[in-house]
């Protein structure tokens, strides 16, 4: 057996792969487990959502990620549930010891208790998500070119998108260019005036992480790309068709042939396991409650980062589910974990706010970088040059940066092709018809190199 | 209702798009049904099946293709049955009635009348399919990578291909430059000489239409990509994990986990209902035997062209399912129409064969165009030059071409991303939840522009 330290890095998100990545020159060895096999740039999932751009535009293959990197290995499996005890991870066939365990997990969207929701309203975290989104988008305006009858019409032409924060922002807003741009070119019997798409916030502002000014600003550049924003409006009901909004007092029935849900979002359940063995607390959202080094109390061989840690130390309020403190987290946990093994230690993890972007629609964005806020076509300039920057965290970054840059600069909707059926099966992905290893050993022994 | 003589072109692909496209100055109207939403360029579908392209790289909205022509209105709909006697096509829910109909429904896959083989080779005939093809492939390295046992190891690194035409060649090919050139760097436990690939072909070459040098030639430049090509092996038997072919008198058995189908084709079923009901012959293939002029006999009204004509008249054999003969009866079809608006005729239909090319992996092609015949690296440039050609008739013509040769050239083998399940519904496709059209005047009625 191989007597480095062993690294188990579970999820390979921004915050997995970044940790994964910072200990390149450490003496440990890594394991990256992923159930998918592909690190997705989850910021420009919405542009897959609406056919700009295809699956391998915004996702990269994990092992092409880290083929150069000899300490890493990657595998493609399911984390079921761990043995804190004697530190190990459970897969399906097998489990894995590790000395350090990075736990990235992330999050998944929430329907608050109503998980029935899901099959009317799907929501935007994987691109399984992002093939259903464009679908129904797509097939609804099918739908609306070969209905006559005036209400049935209507409604195949009204979209409903519930939740005000960054994604659904970007997602009105690309909904919104579609209709101006591509709708009104290839579907001949489509008034684009007639085409609803509402934008529902239950509080008071759209983006309430970011200022107030800055919430006003979005709503306007929405309006004008024919968004209808809707604060105060609290969805109370989904079904097949229909969402029901709670206005004040008065309840109102909106009917809409697609209905996107971009609202709560919550934790990955691999947290409830690790509570319950580790007696950690979990916030409302599902988050565990790390220690000021993202470790559990107690703990100090478990690092939880990313969507799936609410660390509340440097502010008292959790630190937002983006990707700087994902990277941030990355970067410490590796950093802490190098330090320790030369015997040293760290102070807490600190984050460096480097300021919050959203972008609607193609030429405008808003951008808080903390002692500046400003809307508009500066602000997409830097919104394109951060995501430009941060894409390159993929190995092939030519590649990436020029079928990106074309993809988006020529805002061409190609990937606009309708695949596959309504129910995408978008849950645990099997590793195969039959999969014959359970011997974890055997697999650890053959699958390291020797070096 | 518009007095116009009304066109309707089943089937999207290169003989029912490049009809309608040649009806763009016709006094007519046109409706283009297609169950997809997109036209496909089927030549390159392998190279999505492989990783090497998006779906989006070979497939183009319909809508898109023909929004600049006034004439045409697409349809997304499948075809269920005919009503000849009143000039109708029967969708799920609504039936459509045409002066002239163009059918162009094309050709699936065929296991021999084991239709059960399906589940464990799947074909290669849509993006559904390709996608299925690639999740196969790629989880099957990932297998590998994972199972210490020789046996099932060996099993998950064995590729069979069955069926040596093109598509059977193409994959080989692209399969054996997939591990040259990705699986060495990838995946650290595999070694890239245990990975077998194997081409089945039960007749005694490759490539029956080509002549038999250039089926040598392609057998050579195969075995060098590390395909190994075995003729006179017919399939007998396709179960989980396993192949059992009949060479000469002998069985024999092959492990492999991974089970891709190039074989048989099988023309639309929609042929067995025009059968009935014009009493026209089908061939063996499912493919309905076509006058000189590609109508039926006694149904002037009615075109059947591409994969799913049989047209014997010019050489006494078929013309091949090819991009080459759809087109260019697309193109017939259209001419005759317009000629019979204007009182005239046209002389039987004749099919000029422009050559044949096959690509071998990323530097080698084969070309037939008639008096020459030659392989390598002229033939490939020859393959470049007619598929950049030919992928012209996309409308998007510069974006398609750019982000094609940008693929091409750099072989990025990018899209190797594994999405969804084993098992992707690959039949029908619903217009979606409700549909809640059903009355085909109305429809008729609004979908037109007045023009």
């Amino acid at each position: 057996m191989n007597e480095k330290h062993h690294v188990v890095n579970n999820g390979g998100g921004f915050g997995g792969l970044y940790a994964a990545k910072a200990l390149k020159h450490a003496p440990v060895k890594i394991t990256l487990l992923d159930r998918h096999n592909y690190h997705l740039f989850q910021p420009l999932l919405y542009q897959v959502a609406t056919g700009f751009l295809s699956p391998a535009d915004v996702a990269s293959p994990l092992r092409t990620e880290l083929n150069k990197q000899k300490n890493v290995q990657v595998i493609k499996a399911e984390v079921m549930d761990f043995d804190v005890e004697s530190h190990k991870v459970i897969l399906k066939d097998e489990k894995i010891a590790y000395d350090t365990l990075i736990l990235a997990a992330g999050a998944s969207h929430s329907y608050f208790g109503h998980s029935e929701w899901g099959e009317f309203a799907p929501g935007l975290k994987s691109i399984i998500d992002a093939l259903d989104f464009q679908r129904r988008i797509f097939l609804a305006f099918e739908n609306a070119e070969r209905t006559a009858e005036v209400d049935s019409r209507q409604m195949w032409l009204t979209f409903v998108i519930v939740g005000g924060g960054p994604t659904g922002v970007e997602v009105a807003g690309a909904l919104g260019e579609t209709v101006q741009h591509t709708i009104c070119k290839d579907y001949r019997s489509i008034d684009p005036a007639r085409v609803r798409i509402l934008l529902l916030e239950a509080g008071d502002r759209l983006l309430p992480a970011y200022p107030p000014g800055l919430s006003l600003k979005s709503a306007r550049a929405l309006e004008k790309l024919g968004v209808t924003v809707r604060t105060g409006n609290l969805v109370t009901k989904v079904e097949r068709d229909a969402v029901e909004v709670r206005i004040g007092e008065k309840l109102e029935n909106i009917a809409a042939g697609t209905i996107l849900w971009a609202a709560g979002v919550l934790a990955s359940p691999l947290g409830h396991k690790l509570k319950d063995q580790t007696h950690t607390e979990l916030d409302k959202a599902g988050r565990l409650i790390v220690e000021p080094d993202l470790t559990l109390p107690g703990h100090p061989e478990i690092f939880v980062i990313g969507d799936l840690a609410n660390f509340s130390h440097q502010t008292g309020k959790p630190l937002p589910g983006l990707v700087q403190p994902a990277m941030q987290e990355g970067a410490y946990a590796a950093h802490l974990i190098q330090q320790r093994l030369e015997g040293g230690t760290l102070p807490a993890f600190h984050y460096h706010d480097k300021g919050m972007l959203a972008t609607i629609g193609r030429t405008s964005a808003i951008a808080d970088l903390g002692t500046i806020k400003f809307a508009g076509f500066f602000a997409k300039l830097i919104w394109i040059f951060v995501h430009l920057w941060y894409i390159t965290i993929f190995e092939n970054k030519t590649l990436v940066f020029m079928q990106w840059a074309w993809n988006f600069l020529t805002m061409s909707q190609r990937a606009r092709i309708i695949i596959g059926t309504t129910a995408l099966p978008s849950s645990s992905l099997p590793l195969g018809p039959q999969s014959t290893t359970s011997n974890l050993e055997e697999v650890g022994r053959v699958s390291y190199p020797t070096s």
